[in-house]
């Protein structure tokens, strides 16, 4: 009979040792009873998520950590962002992030209107009416940003950004980033789109209102990122699982939706700081007769990460490690836990640190490591794996891997 | 002065922590001595034979720790089969593996015909005389089973077997797997040659015979494991070394054979639990001076771990450790002691689990492992390694390995 399968994916998790913490690493500093005991039952490694020193972005170390070869499948976080927010895209379609901003004289003075709250869906609704060289389709997001979608699949997705990424500059010119001609002609339909959405926006209402207000008029729409939606074949034909995911942010539900796995919707689980662990760990109990496979990211550790903030990355490991018990109450699974990426406070960024890594499951070879830490796991018994071969440990200790040959 | 290398394969030694022996593995409660010496005396490490995760058949196994990728030249079961049993093989022809078995009224009654012993030469003449669309060679082996070859280079090798894998369902007719026009061509063969098995078989006098005395006859060709002949660059060309393999089961002995290797034959080797290990043991010593590198597929201990019998895998893995103070003669040579997969008591069929593995010999970087066990060797010095490097870390300690680079 086989097992099931649930991967945490505690976003940033991984660090560097950190002076004021007398050269410990945040997760050495935390006090994690449970992931200690868990590290203690099961069996231990490190993991690169995408391969050593590499540094992922949390779309690529998804795209690994489910199998896929992100050299293969990703050009830019443009489609995943879309997927990510609905949009229902075909392989081969270039997709863009981008922000509404602010533009004076050419000069993008705020990359994000103010952050603008209320009424990008009138204004997209005004850039969806406008006539273009192909057919496009552009959706507000959370505050600033949106999704554009060229329904072209002639369109290389190799071109540089129009959001020139700081404020105070004036807008960039989308320009081939490979040379090749497809590439070349969606840099000029992007730039074009660009102009065309300063002349709708400027007269838009919402703008006249806002101006009034004396707030920043969200006059332009800067894209970046541009990606082609790749050709994945689904996760249930790739590995034959039914597979889920639990994920705060849309980045990361768009790999996952790429793949063809089901989303879990968990009410507050908003990829903040905020984000309510327990109800997430709670869904994944509710859920886990349904599926296979399930993979839970929790973006938290990630955010101090970012900020330096070391105290408060060890404060959200300790609301994780309180909350994980709730798992416990299901039987017959194998449980990875490990992260993305590293977001050591040291560097303020992602980097290719590799991961902490337990596997825990009934057949485990239970190794002698009895905390959950970068240097604990370094020595368990699973050495150092990549990413792409995590979904495969797990399968074959859940007893769901055919086997190749005779 | 470069050294010899002599790769002990212990076909399906890993296994998983076993309730009943107190949660140790079958090799961690077996009694070592020797290994454990050995592993005092060497360096240790833990290997997935294909990949982490990736459950290996035999095959596959043993093309990975020759070298080769299983990927790239593995379609099938049946060619190594074919050269297994000395078929002479030429790349591109496409062979299966067959059963005879007993057939009435369309119905697969017993896919073994009574484990038929005699008289399947002469069915086999029966076969080989008639008239076929295509060259083909069919060959009887030990008991019901024989090998069919199609020689012909534009067949497709994906197509799905005849024969049904149990008794008392119908023949299955054969289909193109891939879709390709070539594979369906095979299919189509395929279903043929099974049609006219039985018009031939079910007269000969051999299965007249056995009717008399009340056995099943031997009334039906029932192919499957189709796989294509591959162009394996012979090992020697690939590696320049000599090598030669002892191995008691035709798989693995078609796997050498395919790669050039020559085969040392060892009377009471027998593939199964019977196998006389010290005269393989002596065959080595024996052998050692006529080649660079020797393999040795001990089967012995897959097959309790197909049946799940913990004990006899603990029998089996001591009746081996007691053989091997006989290639302690042996100088100037670089052991490895491992397998090509795990077949756990817990699962009762190949796992991805990883490999224990020594490797013994004058320079090596000794480490503080102490026994042989899957456990104990996971904090050895080698770390964790795949069987594709295997031959290669060898060749490197033994001074084989040319600079690749300035």
């Amino acid at each position: 009979m086989a097992d099931r399968i649930i991967m945490l994916i505690f976003d940033g998790i991984g660090d560097r040792p950190v002076k004021e913490l007398d050269g410990r690493t945040p997760l050495e500093a935390a006090n994690t009873p449970n992931l200690d005991r868990y590290a203690e039952e099961g069996v231990n490694g490190i993991m690169d998520t995408i391969a050593p020193g590499i540094v992922p972005g949390s779309d690529t170390g998804h795209l690994a950590l489910l199998g896929y070869n992100p050299y293969e499948v990703y050009t830019g976080r443009g489609p995943f962002e879309a997927s990510g927010i609905g949009m229902k895209l075909s392989s081969g379609e270039v997709a863009f992030r981008c922000n509404f901003g602010t533009i004076e004289d050419d000069v993008v003075v705020d990359r994000r209107a103010g952050r603008i709250k209320e009424g990008t869906d009138s204004l997209a609704e005004a850039i969806n009416e406008m006539d273009f060289d192909v057919d496009f389709v552009f959706r507000e997001s959370v505050e600033h940003r949106a999704v554009l979608l060229f329904r072209d699949h002639s369109l290389g997705p190799f071109v540089s950004d129009v959001d020139p990424h700081d404020d105070g500059l004036p807008l960039k010119t989308s320009k081939a980033i490979d040379g090749d001609t497809s590439s070349q002609r969606t840099a000029e339909l992007v730039n074009k789109f660009t102009e065309k959405s300063i002349h709708i926006l400027s007269e838009h209402r919402v703008n006249v209102e806002r101006q009034k207000k004396g707030l920043p008029p969200a006059n332009v729409i800067l894209p970046r990122g541009a990606g082609s939606v790749p050709d994945m074949k689904p996760l249930a034909e790739m590995k034959g699982i039914k597979s889920a995911a639990i994920a705060g942010i849309p980045l990361v539900r768009g790999v996952c939706e790429l793949a063809g796995m089901d989303i879990i919707e968990v009410e507050w689980a908003t990829g903040g700081l905020d984000t309510d662990v327990e109800s997430i760990m709670s869904a994944v109990v509710d859920n886990v007769d349904r599926y296979d496979f399930i993979i839970v990211n929790i973006k938290g550790p990630d955010i101090p990460g970012h900020d330096g903030d070391y105290q408060e990355k060890i404060e959200f490991i300790e609301r994780i490690d309180v909350s994980l018990p709730i798992l416990e109450s299901i039987e017959n699974a194998y449980f990875a836990f490990t992260g993305d990426h590293s977001t050591p406070v040291t560097v303020k960024n992602h980097s290719g640190d590799p991961l902490p890594l337990i596997i825990k499951g009934d057949e485990v070879r239970v190794d002698h490591v009895t905390s959950y830490g970068e240097r604990s796991c370094a020595t368990g018994g699973l050495g150092r794996i990549r990413g792409s071969d995590l979904l495969n440990v797990l399968m074959n200790l859940a007893k769901r891997t055919e086997k190749f040959g005779a």
